[in-house]
């Protein structure tokens, strides 16, 4: 966890596990003294760095009835400084051959650009400035407030996928922000003002409450260096801000969201539980859960396509994903698209018989094995791109995982017994724990 | 709307309505110069007053991460203040040979007194007096805090039915706070301290935010001259407080929630639908609304009890509800509970039936002019009872509404029409508004 992040941490990646690779990074860690948190992973194959920049609030901490309001700032944040007027920087990263891009979840807002490796510099002077500069007026706020309605109507207001999605995360959780929608309730985000989005950036963008990942073509040394020369100009301001979120009360009863539409050309279901995450579980825990979810639903020789798809050949597809990092208690996924002409409450019988088995009669070592093997193998080519290495360091920290933690992952994952998915698929995997989204193609007139 | 009162207004109820017996009282309604309003309402058929003070908060009002708080003050306020330490008050009611009690709801928190007419003065008093004066110690809070969680445990967390209630709730409003239980979640009741209970008195116990309603056997100049020697001394706060609660998103998706628990005796299924209340939709259509519910579910003679337990034979009893007294929108409720041997789901299907009937053909005139007649005659009825009558302006006045409103109730009902009923069940009672609860008698080996 940041807090207790060591001042000045290299940890070296090669250590953690015996299955990953020689040639894995030595990590540098440490903290500028306005108490910005530095990850730097050496990468020299090519001459690039990837320079992210991670800010420890997302869309769960919109405070009430500003849902919406992490998205809307991540766009306002392209909007200019009093120094680099709109357009300077991304122009600057287009004129340099670079990419930019930033992304807003639950968790956790994260702004990024890869260029060739003599720019970091750059890149880090442009990011510095934004985390205090920003100037925002009537002129910007309103038509970018537009652009992010248009946004929602695009992806949520018009795809009954999406709206299922929607109700179903929210059908999820009661009480605690993960059921909102990231992008923010329509209805919210036509009420921001720019005194809105001015408090909360100046509540969040703050050297305390970030996280600066650069992966490349760079030494430590030279980073810290550039990292100080920018961000550390930016004045402390004592304490990162606080993060208010109710918590989820334990779920008592299963909850089926059906969604018809005329638009839906192809049914399917959905399954997700609420389960702990790497911080608010045992890290054997959510290890358990990493490697049930692989074995359940990754890809065409697990548990739920083997039955589902290839053996009873009532299923097009079927999966299964659990999303470990987060803050706060998460979500466990399950998915299948139904063949042509079979009901969804048959597949989703057959989902329930899966789940039971596992319960009941546990897993075969032979799934386990490869589960486990592919979980690390995953992880491991995940270190050839240089985008995935800043992003899985830059999650980690972010939702209250340390160095240690990733790099202690594979380790994890290749302790887990059979026993301990069984487990935790037991303690987890209850109906009552689990809301199902029906995606039907048309409605009765009475749905409509 | 509290705001637009006039300062001192006085309406008849008989003026109202010509269904309305000349017996109807001579309303009093007006305003202290600190911001209480008082309504009176003579009752000269026994000697006797109903003495209620409501407080312009609720459950709904509570602070994100402080379910439960409203109720927990309503426990507290019994507490004793500096004047008049623990006890005191209670024991004086009784003395005099009166009865008193409290209530909290989702928009309103009560207190009332009933006892012979000559001492209202003194009830006054007392109630004025903990208005501002609650001492509040740590010795205080904390075993009420656990008679509180024991009150939980009691009603809700061992009643397989009221767990069910409360997830069908929490689903149906995954935003507005209506979702909430009014007793709080358990480990929120937990952590309330004193501070907690002494910032929320502070906010919401103040004169602007009160509403003083007496029935009984007084008149309104002595009620005033009352009210100003005990309430009229609390200092104004200059304000009422502000409700801050996030609007509910447009529902899209129809939500079933199963609770299967081995301690359930009688299973039964039931449908709440989000709908407009007579303040956030028009009171036509509020009036509707409150028609379609008796028409549908109100007694022995209504649609769904008719077809469900007298022809089809599938049902034991049938009924429906509407909330129509709330400051946003708001429930419709509809249960059913199966004859021997039906399954919930032939329940639900008949009940599907019924409501798909009345969208598409509309209601008998008989059967509008009967839940007419009966409701108005119900309304009639209710101002027997002293209790009722100065209940049904203390809910109305804190939710919104006026005591005109309250007046014209029965006219507004008198004026439903067929076309009325059929367009209020088409646009609110379409199955992507609505939360279907199933309670079963025992849990398979996974739902548990």
């Amino acid at each position: 966890m940041p807090a207790q992040a060591p001042a000045d941490n290299t940890l070296t990646l090669s250590s953690a596990s015996p299955t990953v690779p020689a040639k894995a990074p030595t990590i540098s860690h440490f903290r500028l003294a306005n108490g910005l948190e530095v990850v730097v992973i050496p990468d020299h194959r090519t001459p690039v760095v990837t320079h992210m920049l991670w800010y420890r609030n997302g869309s769960a901490d919109d405070p009430q009835g500003k849902s919406g309001i992490a998205h809307f700032l991540e766009h306002l944040m392209f909007k200019g400084t009093a120094k680099y007027p709109v357009g300077v920087f991304s122009n600057t990263v287009a004129e340099l051959g670079g990419q930019e891009n930033a992304f807003t979840f639950y968790d956790f807002t994260a702004y990024f650009q890869r260029v060739a490796a003599q720019h970091l510099g750059r890149m880090m002077e442009f990011e510095a400035d934004r985390m205090t500069g920003l100037v925002l007026s009537d002129e910007v706020v309103a038509p970018e407030r537009d652009v992010v309605l248009e946004e929602r109507r695009m992806r949520t207001d018009s795809d009954p996928a999406s709206q299922l999605s929607e109700a179903v995360q929210a059908s999820l959780y009661v009480h605690h922000p993960y059921g909102l929608p990231v992008i923010g309730w329509q209805h919210e985000i036509e009420g921001f003002s720019r005194a809105d989005a001015l408090a909360y950036y100046n509540r969040f963008y703050t050297p305390e409450n970030a996280i600066l990942v650069v992966a490349g073509d760079v030494e430590a040394d030279k980073v810290k260096q550039l990292a100080e020369e920018t961000y550390g100009r930016v004045p402390a301001r004592g304490a990162a801000p606080t993060r208010l979120r109710p918590r989820e009360p334990e779920p008592r009863a299963h909850r089926l969201v059906t969604l018809a539409d005329p638009k839906v050309q192809q049914p399917n279901c959905s399954r997700v539980y609420l389960v702990p995450s790497y911080v608010t579980g045992e890290r054997e825990t959510a290890a358990a859960l990493d490697v049930l979810a692989h074995l359940l639903g990754g890809g065409h020789t697990s548990v739920l396509y083997r039955r589902l798809v290839i053996e009873q050949k009532i299923a097009v597809t079927a999966g299964a994903y659990y999303m470990g990092h987060a803050l706060d208690d998460t979500r466990f996924m399950l998915y299948a698209v139904p063949a042509e002409g079979i009901p969804l409450e048959a597949v989703d019988r057959a989902v329930d018989a899966v789940i039971t088995e596992v319960v009941l009669k546990g897993v075969s070592e032979d799934d386990l094995a490869r589960s486990k093997t592919r979980l690390i193998a995953d992880a491991v080519y995940a270190q050839d791109s240089q985008f995935s290495l800043a992003r899985w360091y830059g999650e980690a920290l972010s939702t209250g995982q340390t160095v240690e933690d990733v790099q202690l992952w594979p380790e994890r994952i290749e302790a887990v017994t059979s026993e301990a998915v069984k487990q935790a698929a037991r303690l987890y995997l209850g109906k009552r724990r689990a809301v199902t989204g029906f995606l039907l193609p048309e409605a009765t007139a009475q749905a409509a």
